[in-house]
């Protein structure tokens, strides 16, 4: 008979530890939570291990909103194995290497049936506090209160449980600790440039802010045979960071002086850059990069949550001579073919991953990773859970 | 030996009637007008019909700026044939059919050479009262002094001087008539919804102002299959109009009552339209296209020109969660290779052009086309030379 993992676990709560957060911008307490077992199209993930994205700081200090839920288990991409798994799932089972992914692909609505559109239309995004389907918790605190989920992944903790339309098996070939990058920042980045921009051997590209996700569009646009593609950062360290992502130019905007950044990028380009990427979240940034994009075809991609909330103002006629505005949540990737796509084109060695990885902690350390991003030390601090 | 057509006339000046605008606003005038035998790369042509387009309208209005210049020969949809070629035009002969275009096919630069872009960079928008190359005028009123050529055509005249970038042979199996629609106008809605937005079979349209520009995208998505036709204008008498060129459902703004439009809309394509298409030229009709659209994938393409001068915001989160906007002049046609294609679509009877004519008239009488677009009377009124 097959031995069966999770035999001692399976339909039963699991007690573990968890990185709560119980109020905007305070440190992580490692607390045990309760973790329910997986109802229907749901799974439980062992975590391997997990790293911090930006989406995460600006969530953890969130302070006014529907969106700003205490307790809560943050972050969001990670690696694990399948523990056990609820009713209807048949796409997966205990011990398969798994990528929990915020952005849902559940196979069935308009958007995931299409070819255009990574955007699931079944599980709205009002239920990002909980599980997808009805918005509940599968975690309680030591006292019997439930912890809130953090876009329907919840990865700072031991176990999870995750929906079927937000899992995505892998190969186990990869190390888990490079496939956790392609849970969130790094797709977005390297799917903005293959699949929303679709760059082209040749062309020209201007990426406005080299943190994770820029840099991950500079090697997509690298893998696509861009043959210059221009970093824009206020931070010079980044360009020869960049280079290690198929960066050739760098601007920093502080050393323009009398011209606009637009103007230096169109000097660079002969004329505007053919594929322009916003990765900040600033309209003022957007506006530029549109500026710097090339009339008859340029196209700006707008990857960054604008943080102010501000509207994003635009010449009409720049639109009128030909030019394209366009974006994405998640680099118009879907989650289930396009992921081990990524992970073929690592095993291939033709993915950077490696360079993305700046700190590696253990679990019990999870507030450094905070620090690191926000002092901007890192791009990816990875980190283990047995450790 | 071969009638050569123009012997008497070649690299000698002509004399001949243009309706030349001598004020801002104020009626044409019927006058004698010399007109300048072609120099390099130049073509004179015999006018046969030429017809009135808003842009006429627009710059007859205008009074302030480097192109409120007068006088002036306005007109710049037309059908013709070649008087006579100047030194290096190689592609025309005495004879041809042809029709001129105000945006220029040079064949030349990065633009024309891409199947991106038919936004020729060649030649400066500046030169627009002039001819492309130099600037310069090849017409003189009866008193000897310059009379300003219009986007690079001046059709309002028997015989006019044209780059030879500017002009495309057609058919002569074509009624000249129908083929004047196709340099201007129609051409710039159909190619909007053929080469701009790709129309897809079986797909939802919104099309925002229904001029003929309007209409002819209506026409073009319905060649390109689409299942559903919305047209948005405040005049109900569109409707009927509409529905000649594949128009199925009319939204009255009006009428709307309590929802706004893009709610309307939304509702009547489960979610948003695929395509919408801004054909008036305001801001805030642009916003509208933009909020009407599908998330995940609707497209908007602007074709108005911005009449007041105002910026066009957008909220960046709609463009976040995939919306794309584009525009395009002159509906992205690449005037030598789109516009034999459409001339083909008609003559294979797949095309309606017929339904764009509502009136046709005599040279003489060329204020009544004015004031028939005016009065938002006509669709394309055909103005005849020898009538």
């Amino acid at each position: 008979m097959e031995k069966n993992c999770s035999s001692e676990t399976e339909r039963k709560p699991i007690r573990c530890k968890a990185a709560i957060c119980r109020s905007p911008g305070e440190p992580l307490v490692i607390e045990e939570v309760e973790v329910a077992p997986p109802e229907a199209w749901e799974v439980r993930i062992k975590i391997l291990c997990t790293s911090l994205c930006h989406s995460d700081l600006t969530f953890w200090k969130l302070d006014m909103g529907p969106a700003a839920a205490f307790p809560r288990i943050f972050g969001h991409e990670a690696v694990g194995v399948v523990e056990s798994v609820g009713e209807h799932v048949e796409e997966l089972r205990e011990g398969d290497t798994v990528l929990p992914v915020f952005q849902p692909d559940c196979g069935e609505c308009r958007d995931c049936k299409s070819q255009k559109s990574n955007d699931c239309s079944k599980f709205p995004i009002a239920h990002y506090i909980g599980m997808p389907r009805d918005g509940t918790s599968r975690f309680k605190d030591s006292n019997g209160q439930p912890v809130h989920h953090f876009l329907f992944v919840s990865s700072f903790t031991e176990y999870t449980v995750v929906d079927v339309a937000n899992v995505v098996k892998i190969s186990s070939d990869i190390p888990v600790e490079k496939a956790c990058l392609l849970s969130c920042g790094v797709s977005t980045g390297v799917g903005a440039a293959w699949k929303v921009a679709e760059v082209e051997e040749g062309s020209t590209v201007a990426i406005f802010g080299l943190g994770a996700v820029g840099l991950a569009v500079a090697e997509g646009a690298r893998l696509r045979g861009a043959s210059k593609i221009i970093g824009v950062d206020l931070n010079p360290a980044k360009f020869e960071i960049g280079k290690k992502f198929g960066v050739t130019d760098f601007v920093n905007p502080a050393a323009c002086l009398e011209k606009s950044v637009s103007q230096v990028i169109k000097e660079m380009t002969d004329g505007g850059a053919d594929y322009c990427f916003e990765c900040i979240g600033l309209a003022s940034l957007m506006q530029d990069a549109i500026c710097s994009s090339r009339q008859g075809w340029g196209r700006t991609v707008i990857l960054g949550v604008e943080m102010h909330g501000s509207p994003l103002s635009i010449n009409p006629n720049e639109i009128l001579r030909g030019k394209t505005v366009t974006g994405s949540i998640f680099g118009g990737v879907k989650a289930k073919s396009d992921i081990p796509f990524f992970v073929k084109k690592y095993l291939h060695k033709e993915l950077n991953l490696d360079g993305f990885i700046t700190h590696e902690i253990g679990f019990q350390e999870i507030n450094k990773a905070f620090d690191l991003l926000l002092q901007g030390k890192s791009l990816r601090c990875i980190i283990w859970m047995d450790k």
